[in-house]
């Protein structure tokens, strides 16, 4: 990448050398809170900010997420997570530490349009987008420019529906060449099999071009001019195996009316996409979002 | 109704004793606009508000509103429906002329849930819905006290699905006997009969509970939860027999999140419906909406 | 009040028995969180919500908001306030309990524009606002029917600039007489005396007709349309002597464009201003709101 | 500019070489609509879409925006101009025809931060901003490579409040030179002289980053901040002699909340800026804006 977007990311660490994030869910119970808060002072840490929720306050699921600042946190950080598995288990807790520092590895699939793909990489060089956007693969051509002017490895690898595996195969060897934590289907018009789906559970984050449930699948301007909806929207989402059905994480609208047709609502929905996906993103790279069955929390 | 609310409709009949709307819609073609524009003037109307659309630039369809005032309008309407028969034919027109002095003639159906009922009636009362609430009809007895203090008849008529017919049948009397122009939903929870619907084409308002297309039919909120949407709206549309599926006047969304439960989305969204189903039924009022298949114009 | 309301306040005082809320500002340091979560522990109490915020996190000021659910609350809440003050001395709190049975009581205040009353009975009555409107204060006759329709008394103080201490005299002993804990000025077009509003620091909410700190004072949507806005606004806030001033609670907007003359935004401004101030009032009753300064924090 | 930008242009042109549009004010009186309409016939132009407002229905001003189709129409404009003012003197019209294939030369004003200018050329280089983006002139150099990369020429004139003049000298020269009919400030934090200004008159569009009226001047986003406002907005309007009072085309806002702080704020308001700029200059260049005094009417 450019010096100067690297040269942004490396403050950002260092800024964030003693900053990191605890995300929990497990059963409801008394003492939660109080055993975790207790656990973080005496290991030195000062939240910073903390969100929580239970699914249902009579006995259901409990989730929170903490952001803290601890001194001397690289140094400490394997101590931290070896200290609270004795917490973790017995609460009966899913758990994780994250760190801001470790600044996440990021690919981006696209393909024709590449309105979404350039909105991201819009914030991620002026500094909005905090991830390391390691390579961009497309099946088409039309973004390589824009994509190498950052100095970010773009790989072309067509597509269709009869080659799907192997071009999973090449796709997969990149993502592992490059140690990605997050995939990126910025208007990414292939579907994913279920095999490449499940390796990447919760970390693959699309972009569909309608308000689902309404318009799922294929072509939803036009369904939706065809059938004369007053707004349209955007959705982002994790990808699961069952199309446009994974948890949802943002969505948006904008107004349209008659005198829109589907070539002007196609327009007016790409900026929606646009800012949807980059709140989507921006949320998960802040370890914002605790997946819960088919449903997301967002804190 | 009570005589603060009769003094205002009077008022407004007053002031608009001369004030028309003219509606058309035809194929398109060169010279409608002059035509249209020169009868007038001719007629001595003067062009108040006037607007157009033309569904495809390329020979498509041709609509137009147009609101103008015209001294001695009662007088003269007679003929000017008359002399407009000759443009009307020339051009193949489908059109109409509504008297804004003619104050519409308004039946609300409800069940249990009235909170969009009380909107309207508030709105009426506060002179910001000009129409004759005539009457409301309903198979609940939860909302006559709040109508009969304004001075609206309330008509309690059971429903289920087994005596529809029969049901319908003292309906229609009903709205035989006050004359109505415009039937609105609000909130109605019984399925009416394709013969009913067939009998009010294009004049039955409902409001439903969703952004539709999605979850249409039952229990919307619930399915809005379960799915784990980010905004919940509502959608005010024509019914015709296909559930759910009439051209649709208006929608709105809010933001919900994870914290909500069905629960809470029902009243984020009641307030929705309040808002969308009152906006509908004014564009309605006012006739700045023409139907276009399964689409709605409003002008 | 009328039996049907009266019924769901008692419903909802029963169903919060064991329900309280402690909020709580100090200096933000390390530990606080372990502190006050290890009380409520230590104490029985359930954490159901939390909320937490530091203005500034090198040294600034903590703020938190904690609901909690505690078996036999109404027995323990005493000794729960005696056990915390030495919690609060080490840490230089600012705290308070609140107890959801307790439903805050409140008069509202109101001058000749009935709609933000209207509102707020009209939620009231159907459960969604939780309080027990103990009295309507107007000078003017207006709203009288209405309010009185629901079994809440009604006070005509007749007011106006020249007899502001002789007015503010009679509303304090009503006030005092109700013993009553919020004050709303819903639409209430006379301004305060400095002794009034001392009496009464935040929790006097005020409704004002524009986007503030636009348009401060009077007569906002004339100025708003002599200025060609293409938005107009509504904002809640706490009352101070400074007029249009006080901590902000909330604001929303709508669109106006350059048909809608001063006239017509009045009425677009009333939809948000009754529901800026239903947003404001609900989380000051569910003890959401902190004053900082001349902010809100809102939880 | 890059070919691939012109191609885009030169396919609008081709598209759009029989399309204008015919803008008027005038005092309202019967008949303007039936001359203008017979007058479009007689020359063989099929109107398009037609908008129309009258300031005050008794006998205020008249604005109407016609666009239109007409064969030949290069041939035939200085003819239809020619005859036009025969009916514009009967009427005492300000009139203008102005042709969709002459797409209008832009100058970019920029100073530091170029989000507003990217998103302009983002949205250029793509086909949604149709105009010839003939020049940049910024009093900094760093939107130089991004200009430079698509082909346009960008002028660095360091400019303070010192060498106004000076700087305005050489500013003009280059807006004489591209011979220039619009000049967009996306973020120039330099005042114009009245002299300047005068020249240009509605025709320079400017951003604020304020919900104008509120916050007029520097620094909105620490004043927002200092507030408390829940609410921060941006406006584009035109540039009169008075400081942020000039014409408003368009606002926007985005919610905030307590958590964010000064510099939040702006990085959400930049969200704002970039479309409530673009939208607002898509308007001026289909000729959708009059202005009227201090106000914009926007077709």
């Amino acid at each position: 990448m450019k010096a100067y977007i690297k040269e942004k990311i490396d403050n950002y660490k260092h800024q964030n050398k003693n900053r990191a994030r605890l995300l929990i869910n497990c059963p409801d119970q008394p003492g939660i809170v109080a055993t975790v808060s207790k656990f973080l002072y005496d290991h030195e840490a000062n939240i910073i900010e903390s969100s929580q929720y239970t699914a249902d306050p009579e006995g259901g699921e409990f989730f929170i997420r903490i952001e803290f600042e601890c001194p001397n946190l690289k140094e400490k950080a394997n101590q931290l997570e070896t200290d609270f598995q004795l917490i973790a288990n017995n609460f009966d807790m899913d758990w994780k530490f994250t760190y801001v520092f470790e600044v996440k590895k990021m690919a981006v699939f696209v393909s024709k349009e590449p309105h979404c793909l350039l909105e991201l990489l819009w914030e991620w060089q002026s500094g909005d987008l905090m991830a390391d956007i390691s390579l961009v693969i497309s099946n088409h051509e039309v973004a390589r420019d824009m994509v190498e002017s950052l100095g970010v490895p773009y790989y072309y690898i067509p597509a269709n529906k009869d080659i799907r595996e192997e071009v999973e195969q090449k796709q997969l060897q990149l993502l592992k060449k490059y140690d990605v934590d997050v995939i990126v289907l910025a208007r990414y018009m292939q579907i994913l099999t279920p095999k490449f789906v499940a390796q990447h559970e919760n970390y693959i984050i699309n972009i569909h071009h309608s308000f689902l449930p309404a318009f799922i699948g294929a072509n939803p301007y036009e369904r939706a001019y065809n059938r004369g909806v007053k707004l349209i929207g955007a959705t982002s989402h994790y990808v699961t195996n069952d199309l446009d059905e994974g948890p949802i994480i943002e969505q948006d609208i904008s107004r349209v009316d008659h005198k829109d047709n589907a070539a002007d609502m196609k327009k007016i929905g790409q900026s929606i996409e646009r800012s949807v996906l980059s709140r989507a993103i921006k949320w998960h790279l802040e370890d914002r979002i605790i997946v819960d069955r088919n449903k997301t929390i967002v804190f």
